[in-house]
């Protein structure tokens, strides 16, 4: 066990606008100093304020989750100048839907480099430090095409498909050592700036509670790390009320 | 929408010692008017004592939850004399493990008419209530074996596997009107008396959180009745961390 | 092992007009007698008569699945009068869609006997039998409703789930000893009297083959029971090559 | 449909001593002109030989089945020089255990391209060629770890639930337009020199049929692809009768 009197760390791997951010801000609230990871460094800035300004800590890094040396070495500088890694939370996902006859072989590497190969690698880093300490938590945002394949998604449905190996892989061996390893399926629309523009009629069905809070989501992945020991959850669906499935 | 100025009711059928009385006291514990139901009315007594001590309102009802007309009548009753049912927690199970080969039809029946009829029982008359108020809760108990047969465990499986379904029609059917029907796999030996006594090995690991705590769980079922609307869990596994899985 | 010089007998339950009645012609084209199962006697008259004509043995039986003597007197009558029971296909449906809020426990109890108990009896005494002689093929008829639930089919979807967790349990305790138990999901109409007189959209995809052929279906049948030892199929599903899935 | 009065094509990827192999002889007993692919050429001779010794024509290529381009071409010129390609089956693995504390991306990536993208690749070719006649059968070989993670598998499971996530993807898009597109479930050794020489205790159970025999592999393989339109299995599992599952 650790004697580290720093604040514990929460890494939040796409602490995009909508769900990343909202765990982000979570995970703040909850005590933890969040180290969130995005592209663009300018991007993550109103949601670095928006922490601090509520009274947390939060960091910024554009590592970029798919280059091992990167991630090495942001793992590294977290737990170097900031604080233990309590928590890693990997939001990111990429889903760019094609027929197989027409998908290129470079799309469909892409796609599961960024919703795929990004995890592990944020994932393992999280894993080597979390054991040394016997605890720690790693969630994986995982999506409908985690379960199954469909016409038109078999990059985005293969990277999902994959990522949740990961996950009950890392569950199945890291759980014994004190780690929790999550894994969520988001089935429905999220209230995002990208289906509010793409998809209005979807969109509308806010006002009747039919599409997901990114604040709700949050919640539950907040309440998955506040989880004791002997009752933890692997998989963690969350829909919509109205939604089909 | 009801007008109804009374403290909602939670139905917990099957409120034993561990899971069931655990679940009981935390929606006593949430303002909930507990309407607890066990084959003896005698066994019942302790836990409604410790709720009302701690302050809570419950009732115990000896009804038995496989009769049409009992459990018919328990809703009625319990609608009109105390309050609105807003959650119902179906919590029994019936496990006697046996070689196919000597299953009689009779056990087989017994454990399925225990474990699933009388969750439809429950479950139908919550919904047909709930329903006409546009929201509640109904929660399954389920198990490892909700999700695969195995040897010598045919008639649990079987009961257990048509409770799923069950939760997976109604949560389709009754999830647009309002109604959160969710079914948990609890994967783990809990910590009961039962478990003391005839697994002794296995109950030895509570002192490292190696079986489930009654109030763990019902810890979660609370957070699945508490889940806003646009984003619901429906399936919910429960296991300490060093389960195998 | 055996010394029973008597042709091996193939009991058929549920040999109805489509698929149970072309499995039992498969299996008596490859050489098998016989013993097929239905309510009325008077119904079975023209399978038992075209299996003869085309120079195949066909015995026919009003044995009433869900009835334990019946079952087990069935079984004893075969083995002691006309062969040993060495295939045992359960091929009894019983579907009769409702809202959740309407069904009724005997509704519910009688889909969940025919469609599982009868399963049950069937597959326990053909077992016991199979067993003395380390051989034996039981497969059991699923459907789609056996992998998840849906609106309207609570009792239907129940009955196929607690099937499939007897073929598993069964598998899994059997197939050590030599019994290759299968269970099968149809996911799509059938070429049924059925279907033409009340999907008649539906059955005008025949045309296209876009419903199953039960000839089609029984040859699956009997690969299943062709299947060497060292490579057995325990989940075999059929759909027509335009069936959503 | 097509006029090419060419023997049609089954084309192997992964032409093994094993399983790939006993698939290339069985499509070339059934009249296919066999084109499998190997990373070695030598490698293949005597499968090429023992086909073409038993009457039947086949054809060798060192296609790297990872690389776009050589796979494009490889299409190209046995659809050109050889046949109209009606089969293709993916039957390369690639499975090197690893804790996730130790795995490293290079190795993550390099099983995910073996297993997976190059199924994508052969997947893809095949198809395009496939709809222009609107029929052919495309089987990718899946294992137990298609369907699970496991400790220090993070990497193989998760190549393996890609490829899945893919052959459904395909057979929900290719179905209604003819292409039969199967994923089968290998679980349990198969009889290889490979577990002769690394699992002498599991190779021993050969004796009791306990491990698979490719020829029966592929003649599933086979009946796959025999399978009329009308019923068709996407997805196969094939395991030895002692095997735990």
């Amino acid at each position: 066990m650790s004697n580290d009197a720093r604040a514990p760390v929460a890494v939040v791997v796409g602490a995009g606008d909508a769900t990343g951010g909202a765990i982000a801000k979570r995970f703040a609230r909850g005590g933890y100093t969040v180290c969130a990871t995005r592209r663009s460094l300018d991007k993550l800035q109103p949601l670095l304020e928006e922490i601090r300004a509520a009274g947390g800590t939060a960091h910024g890094f554009p590592t970029d989750a798919r280059k091992e040396e990167e991630v090495v070495a942001f793992f590294e500088q977290v737990e170097k100048d900031i604080g233990p890694v309590e928590v890693m939370v990997f939001n990111i996902g990429a889903n760019v839907p094609s027929s197989i006859l027409d998908e290129t072989a470079r799309k469909y590497f892409k796609i599961w480099e960024m919703a795929c190969l990004g995890g592990f690698l944020n994932g393992r880093e999280a894993a080597k430090r979390m054991v040394t300490r016997g605890k720690g938590t790693i969630i994986f945002t995982g999506a409908t095409a985690s379960l199954r394949g469909a016409a038109n998604f078999a990059a985005f449905a293969g990277a999902k498909h994959a990522l949740r190996a990961l996950a009950q892989s890392m569950a199945r061996e890291l759980g014994p050592r004190g780690i929790h390893v999550a894994h969520t399926i988001i089935d429905g629309a999220i209230d995002t700036e990208f289906i509010r523009e793409n998809f209005p009629e979807r969109y509308a069905l806010k006002s009747q509670d039919g599409i997901l809070n990114p604040d709700h989501i949050a919640e539950n992945y907040w309440m998955l790390h506040s989880q004791p020991r002997d009752a933890w959850t692997h998989e963690l669906d969350l829909r919509p009320y109205m939604e089909k499935f």
